[in-house]
């Protein structure tokens, strides 16, 4: 019998919430590299709430993952085998290996990692496509300016985190939201936010919006919008005039299928949403990294200073093993871990 | 007794659409102009569907009118009595005068007309604030390129008319969506769109979507949005990538007060909304004329040759009499006008 990896599949898509019997682990053959190609050892794979989407066969910018289908993502492991010259075992790397044990992909889908530069993970997280995302929106349409005031949620997550952080260091007054007393004691005690509110502590948008009334008490001209819901709807009457709203997310609501007239959390009308933006001149910017890889250098180049000095701090949750992975995945979209979520397979 | 000149207040706060009732012609003594200030009588005055914003008390970029005040407004009117060396007697001028028949307002606020460049009534809507809003939404906000397809709704308006003219002159498909079979021979006849489809023969947002397709058949890229409601909804499945929405008015959801729960057209809700705009990465921007008034020359030089060689035309709907202000306005929120609204009052 061949050399065996692990895998998991979708096994049906989910009703809402996915439960455990929408993953199954498989055993399949090992691959073997083709010309060009490389063969990875998985050491640490990601987990991200963008995945949920893949779940559904709602029309999107991605493909659904098929029913069936091993279950995307991104990972960083080892070589152990090459069949290109720009790669030899031993050598570790970022690619799109999936939620799978090993991993074969061409050598130009596969970025080099210097494990001497700092921990392979953080390309899974603070150097990796989350914090890349919390970079690249900020800039690109969040266009921060010294003295504003920024809100985002999920404070103490990879993007939130790298959000705020960089907020903080162009001169704004930043407020994160969080679920939970603890992650808001983090936001505020490791990653420098003025403020943060747990969103748990209020059952309603209204009662969130008096809250936040107070810890933004010149208004809110950035609203970096990861979750949407409660949140969203405590925040648009906030908003100043021309305030930006960059769209990277909106977790809250990805349980909802195709998000149709069921998504229940968040019930304010598409013209109340309109309405704001239009008499408060809002610029509002839906945005998916994969589209702007063409700046990822420029984002290595002025984080990845910051981060080696610990002006950019980050945080990991790292669960172990393959077969943990579903867990850890339906726990993260609700708020379950504290910072990236990562899972250890060896 | 003194000098006399009539004006049109707000008598009481519309509940849903304006009723007669809402409105009251006063007469009041003639306004003696102070020191650097202008008497004008006016001859055409302007009703624009932001009028109904003003006439709520909901927080808007603007105060409302108080009830009891005048209606706000632009008109043009020829000066009676100058105290400013910047007009004399006989001169035209526009200024915001209100529904009024005379006004007087500092030199300073007036914009001087020359009668020989064209008739008066274009400073009211093709070279007033309606064109130049189509103009800077649809080059600041919307940035068209050739080959791409635009949609306005309001076609036959001085805003929509004039986006589809200049979107046509930059190489763009052009449809446009108007009430009534004439008002959409028109858009195609007389301001040259590619098509236009007239909302009422729709009676859902789905059928208005499926004939959209037809006439849409490589996607919207630029909605220009003045509506909101049926069209909106109808719209956003239709979007583009990178597709770009300026939002300049919401004339159908205008009449529903502050816009909340009870604006029942346009069902679409907030979650589906902001998944569009994240799944295709839209760039939507609200915005309002009067914060931009410094590209104002910029239009005048670019649209004026436009219009005095008839590369861009406009059409106006002329009511007579002060006191028919009322009518014509209800009537215009409803869509029974053709072409830029305008009362005349000499």
């Amino acid at each position: 019998m061949s050399e065996q990896m692990q895998h998991i599949v979708l096994a049906s898509r989910p009703d809402g919430a996915p439960v455990a019997e929408n993953f199954r682990l498989e055993q399949v053959a090992m691959p073997t590299p083709a010309d060009g190609e490389v063969l990875v050892k998985v050491h640490y794979m990601s987990l991200d709430p963008y995945m949920r989407g893949r779940m559904d066969d709602a029309k999107s910018y991605a493909a659904p993952v098929p029913v069936g289908g091993p279950m995307e993502g991104g990972a960083v492991g080892q070589v152990i085998a090459s069949k290109s010259s720009a790669f030899e075992p031993g050598d570790f790397a970022f690619g799109m290996f999936g939620w799978a044990s090993h991993g074969v992909l061409p050598a130009n889908q596969l970025q080099k990692l210097d494990p001497k530069m700092g921990p392979i993970t953080a390309a899974l997280g603070v150097m990796g496509m989350p914090g890349f995302t919390g970079w690249h929106g900020l800039n690109a349409y969040g266009r921060p300016k010294a003295g504003e005031t920024l809100v985002v949620a999920a404070a103490t997550g990879p993007v939130g985190s790298m959000v705020g952080q960089l907020a903080k260091h162009a001169g704004l007054r930043v407020v994160g939201i969080a679920g939970g007393a603890e992650k808001c004691a983090l936001a505020v005690e490791t990653f420098g936010f003025d403020a943060c509110l747990d969103h748990r502590a209020y059952d309603t948008a209204r009662d969130l919006r008096v809250a936040l009334k107070d810890a933004c008490p010149d208004g809110i001209d950035i609203y970096f919008e990861n979750v949407g819901g409660k949140v969203l709807e405590a925040i648009m009457p906030l908003m100043n005039p021309f305030g930006r709203i960059p769209i990277c997310g909106m977790i809250s609501w990805y349980n909802a299928g195709g998000l149709g007239a069921d998504a229940t959390d968040g019930v304010m009308p598409a013209p109340a949403i309109w309405r704001n933006i239009l008499v408060k001149y809002l610029s509002v910017n839906g945005f998916i990294i994969s589209n702007h890889f063409d700046r990822y250098p420029e984002f290595l180049k002025e984080v990845g200073p910051m981060v080696a000095k610990g002006e950019v701090r980050f945080l990991e949750d790292i669960a172990e093993g393959l077969e943990n992975a579903p867990a850890a995945f339906m726990s993260m979209l609700t708020g379950g871990n504290t910072g990236k979520q990562i899972v250890k397979l060896v």
